[in-house]
C-alpha cells in the first residue's frame, strides 16, 4: 500500500496528469534508433546517458548544475534511499523530484542490485530477499511487490522491475536459476503496480550466454512492460563479452519500446551498445572517475595528479564548454587534488558528464 | 628578487596598469563608514566580508559561484600557497586570479599567522621566523623581504606586512615584544616592496590592552601603508574584550585608508566592529560552519543535523535567495549531511557567504 502523501507540499501538478512515460523511434541507421523519450518530467532525447544521483544527488553538483552538463535524466538508487531517508519520507515530502530538486525525468533501480552486493543476505527464495542492513543490520525484506511499492513511493518516472543479477562468473545453473526467477517476479511486479504516471521497465538476464539471453528475452519480452533492460552485464564478465551480448541481443528487443543497457559504460561501450540499439545507459564511470581525478578527453583520460600537468596552463580539455575547462588550469585542477579540495572533483565532475552527454549528443547526430 | 613571469599564458592586461589600490569614504553615521576599495581587479563596496580561499578555493564553492553569493573580494593564505603548489608555480601560472579563476579582488594575508600556528618554529627573533614545514619538514624562513617577495609572486591585490601575533592570553612583555618586532617588520616590508600594483596594508598588535594598542597605532599609522589592519584579535581573548577594543581603536586608525578586522566573525561581532568604523573582514566562520551543518539564519544558527529537520519541507531560510534555499528543503539538507553527501557542505556554503554578503549589505545600506 502507498504511504499517504501529506504536508505543506503538495506534488507538482505536471505529476498529476497521470500520463506514464511514452517512447518514440525517431531515426534508424543500421540497428542503431535515435529516439525520444517522454515523460512526466519532460522528454530525453535518446541514446541518453543518465548520471547516477544514489543518494538523490549526483555527487558534488546541484540540480541544476547537473542540468547545465547536458544530462536530461539520471538515475537513483532504490536501496540506497529506502535505507536513507527512507521512501515514504521522500513521498511525504513530494516525491523525489522535489525531495531533490531534480525536476527532470528520473529513473530508479529496484534495489534488488544493491540488496545482492551490499546487505548481508540471509536469505534468497523465489518470494523474495531477506537481509540485513548495511548501515544498522536491521532485518529487511524485499520482494517484487515491496520494490514496486517502495518505487512508486519515491515517484520516479521510470521504475525498474526486482531481478535476481548473477555475477558476470556464474556457472549455466545460477543464471537459469536467475532467470526464472527475474520472469516470476516480473510478473509479480507489473501485477502489483498501481501508478498510472510511473512506467516500468523488465529486465533481461542470462549472462553471457546468448541462448539463455534469447531465451529470456522472449520471456520477459511478451509481457507488457513500457520499456526493456539488458541486466546482468559489466558485472565482471569482460567488455569484449558484454559487448559481443549487447550487439546480438540489443536488436531483439522490443522495437517500440526503450532499451536500457544497464550499469554500462565507457565512453567506447556506449558507442558499441548504441550502434547495436541501445537507447539508454547509467554509469558511475563518470562521477566516480572525476573523484579520484580522471578526466574523460577524446581518445582517453587524464589522470590529473599527474606531475606533468604541475605546470600546464591548459584547461582539461580544449574547447570544451563545462564550467572546469572554461576556467580552470590543468595546473589549477591538479593543485586542488593535490591539497584535499573537493572543489577537485567538483570541477571533474562537471567535465566528465560534460563530456558524457557531448559524447551521447553527437552519437544522435550521426543517427 | 621576484621570480620571472614566463609560459604561455601573461599577466591579464588590466593588472598592467600598475594602479595600487585606493580607498574612498563615500558616508559615515557616527564611527561607522560606508565606502569603496578600489583595486586592479575591480571595486569592493565597504564595509564588506572576505569569504577565505585558503588554497586557492573556497572550499566547494567555483569562483562565480563565490561571486553570486554576493562577495566581491576574497582571502587567500599565504603561506598554504606558498607550500603549494608554490608562490613560483602561481606566478608562472599568471598570478593568482588566474590560477585561481577568481578575477575581483583578492588579499593575502603575510604567512605569518599560519607559520606561528602550524608550523614547527625553530626560531624567531627580529630578522625572522625559522620552521618547519608542517607537510614535508622541511626546514624554511620567513621574513618580512620574504612575505612581501611571495604576495608579489602571488599578485594579490592586496598584500599584508608581515607581524607577529601573539594568542590571546600573552603578557605583556610578549605582547610589547611582539609589537616592536611587528613594526621593525613593516618598515622592511615598505622597503621590499617592488609592485606598483598592489597595495600593502600594515597590522596594529598591542592584544586587548589599550594603551598598549594605543601605542602601536601610533607607530603603525605613521608609515606609508595603503591600508591598515586590527591583528591579534580574535586570538582567544574572548568576545568582549575584542569588542572593546575595537570599539576604542578603530576610530584611531586613519580615516582616508581602509581598515580591515583580520579574522573576525560573528555577524554580532561583525556589526558591532563595523559601528565601531572597520571597513573589511575576513573569517573561516561561514564556510567551516557550513562544512559541519551549521547554517546562519537571522537570529541565529541551525544545525541541520538535528532530527527536527528530518521531515521539514521549509527553506533553511525562508526569503534566501541562495541556490540552497530556492530550491531544497531542510529535510533534504539534513539527509545530505546524514549520507556524507558532499553537496551538503557545498549548500550550506552558498547559504552562509550568502547570508553574510546580504548582512554586509544591510549594514552598508544603514550607513
Amino acid at each position: 500500500m502507498l504511504p499517504t502523501v501529506h504536508g505543506d507540499r503538495q506534488p507538482e501538478s505536471r505529476y498529476a496528469c497521470q500520463v506514464r512515460a511514452s517512447f518514440t523511434v525517431l531515426a534508424t541507421r543500421g540497428a542503431a534508433r535515435r529516439g525520444r523519450l517522454q515523460t512526466p518530467h519532460g522528454a530525453v532525447d535518446t541514446p541518453a546517458f543518465m548520471p547516477v544521483g544514489t543518494r538523490a544527488a549526483v555527487k558534488g553538483l546541484r540540480a541544476e548544475e547537473v542540468r547545465a552538463t547536458g544530462a536530461r535524466m539520471i538515475l537513483a538508487n532504490t536501496y540506497h534511499l529506502a535505507m536513507r531517508p527512507g521512501a515514504e519520507r521522500v513521498a511525504r515530502l513530494g516525491g523525489l523530484h522535489r525531495f531533490s530538486g531534480w525536476d527532470g525525468p528520473i529513473l530508479t533501480d529496484s534495489g534488488g542490485f544493491q540488496v545482492l552486493s551490499l546487505a548481508e543476505i540471509r536469505s534468497i527464495d523465489d518470494d523474495g530477499v531477506s537481509f540485513r542492513s548495511h548501515l544498522d543490520g536491521a532485518l529487511l525484506r524485499l520482494t517484487p511487490e515491496e520494490a514496486v511499492r517502495i518505487q512508486e513511493a519515491l515517484g520516479a518516472d521510470v521504475a525498474m522491475a526486482l531481478d535476481e543479477c548473477p555475477p558476470g562468473d556464474a556457472p549455466r545453473e545460477a543464471l537459469e536459476r536467475a532467470m526464472r526467477r527475474t520472469t516470476l517476479w516480473a510478473k509479480r511486479c507489473l501485477a502489483a503496480r498501481t501508478r498510472a504516471d510511473q512506467a516500468l521497465f523488465g529486465i533481461v538476464q542470462g549472462g553471457a550466454d546468448l541462448a539463455l539471453r534469447r531465451a529470456h528475452l522472449d520471456e520477459i519480452a511478451a509481457m507488457p512492460f513500457d520499456g526493456f533492460a539488458l541486466g546482468g552485464l559489466a558485472v565482471g564478465e569482460g567488455t569484449q563479452a558484454m559487448r559481443e551480448t549487447v550487439e546480438a541481443v540489443a536488436p531483439m528487443l522490443p522495437a517500440d519500446r526503450p532499451r536500457y543497457l544497464m550499469g554500462v559504460g565507457t565512453p567506447d561501450d556506449l558507442s558499441a551498445a548504441v550502434a547495436a540499439g541501445i537507447d539508454l545507459f547509467d554509469c558511475v564511470l563518470p562521477t566516480r572517475n572525476a573523484r579520484n581525478a580522471q578526466a574523460f578527453v577524446p581518445g582517453g583520460r587524464l589522470n590529473l595528479r599527474g606531475a606533468r600537468f604541475a605546470d600546464d596552463p591548459d584547461p582539461v580539455e580544449e574547447g570544451c564548454p563545462c564550467p572546469c575547462c572554461t576556467r580552470y588550469s590543468r595546473a589549477y585542477v591538479r593543485h586542488l587534488f593535490g591539497v584535499k579540495e573537493m572543489l577537485g572533483p567538483i570541477l571533474l565532475t562537471h567535465h566528465n558528464l560534460t563530456f558524457y552527454a557531448r559524447h551521447m549528443e553527437k552519437l544522435r547526430a550521426a543517427i
